[in-house]
């Protein structure tokens, strides 16, 4: 599928390309980019069975990566996709590195942020969800299912 | 200081060492040490200066490590010891690894994780406050003073 060059779902279609590469790893298919200036300058997916690590989330990854690249502990100006709503950890990230813009896929109504009371994101940040979120959704029942019948 | 062999406030004594060389390194002095049957199998200070990484907080660093030295995702039977009640990232992070039990020095009124309301840690992690609080609180303080009249 083509999407419109530098919209939220060219961008989302390239952490779904992410997600997919955790999916071929057997691992949780999340996937995440951050982008400035309509540029990717990080990629992240999830990898906690393969690093044994539970912090080796797609957005920790991407944002650990992006600060690398930018040489700076601060996304401000940066917008991070990812397929699947973060969890309290990866959201609480975001907060610390005062991230721009925050664009969601699927949500997440067993783990996501939006669980807890309070001020987790940075007040800075602006929130988009739903972007792409079904083609995430279906990647994820997908897996699960796979990983049920397996068992 | 002695304190005594296996005692919270020995492995406690552990994780200042490792705040201050956090402070040495002109880093917030937050200090972790991960404990399991009475070994300290991981440590952490944190890094996100000189890391230039908003995730490379010392609980972060010490989970790593740990589930990297056990070579399991799950720190079940596990201690961690951090000079500062963890921010909402690190506290998440314990949920994920199943941490048996978290010990705290010094409470953070202003970015400790129980600022929000909601399910942060996991139900089976056991919590104890105040071990060694005082001497914390006192390097932090130091630390900020210092940081004041620097500018």
């Amino acid at each position: 599928m083509n999407y419109p060059l530098y919209s939220d779902e060219f961008f989302m279609n390239e952490a779904l390309r992410e997600a997919r590469k955790a999916f071929d790893e057997d691992e949780v298919p999340v996937g995440a980019v951050v982008v400035s200036q309509n540029t990717i300058i990080a990629r992240g997916h999830n990898l906690t069975e393969t690093l044994c690590d539970v912090t080796a989330h797609a957005e920790i990854l991407a944002i650990t990566s992006a600060e690398n690249y930018l040489g700076s502990k601060y996304l401000n100006g940066c917008t991070l996709y990812v397929t699947l709503e973060p969890c309290l950890m990866c959201a609480a990230a975001t907060k610390w590195a005062q991230l721009d813009r925050l664009v969601i896929g699927a949500s997440d109504p067993k783990a996501g942020y939006s669980l807890v009371q309070g001020e987790v994101l940075h007040p800075a940040t602006k929130v988009e969800t739903g972007i792409l979120g079904d083609i995430s959704g279906e990647m994820l029942k997908a897996f699960f299912k796979a990983k049920r019948e397996n068992h």
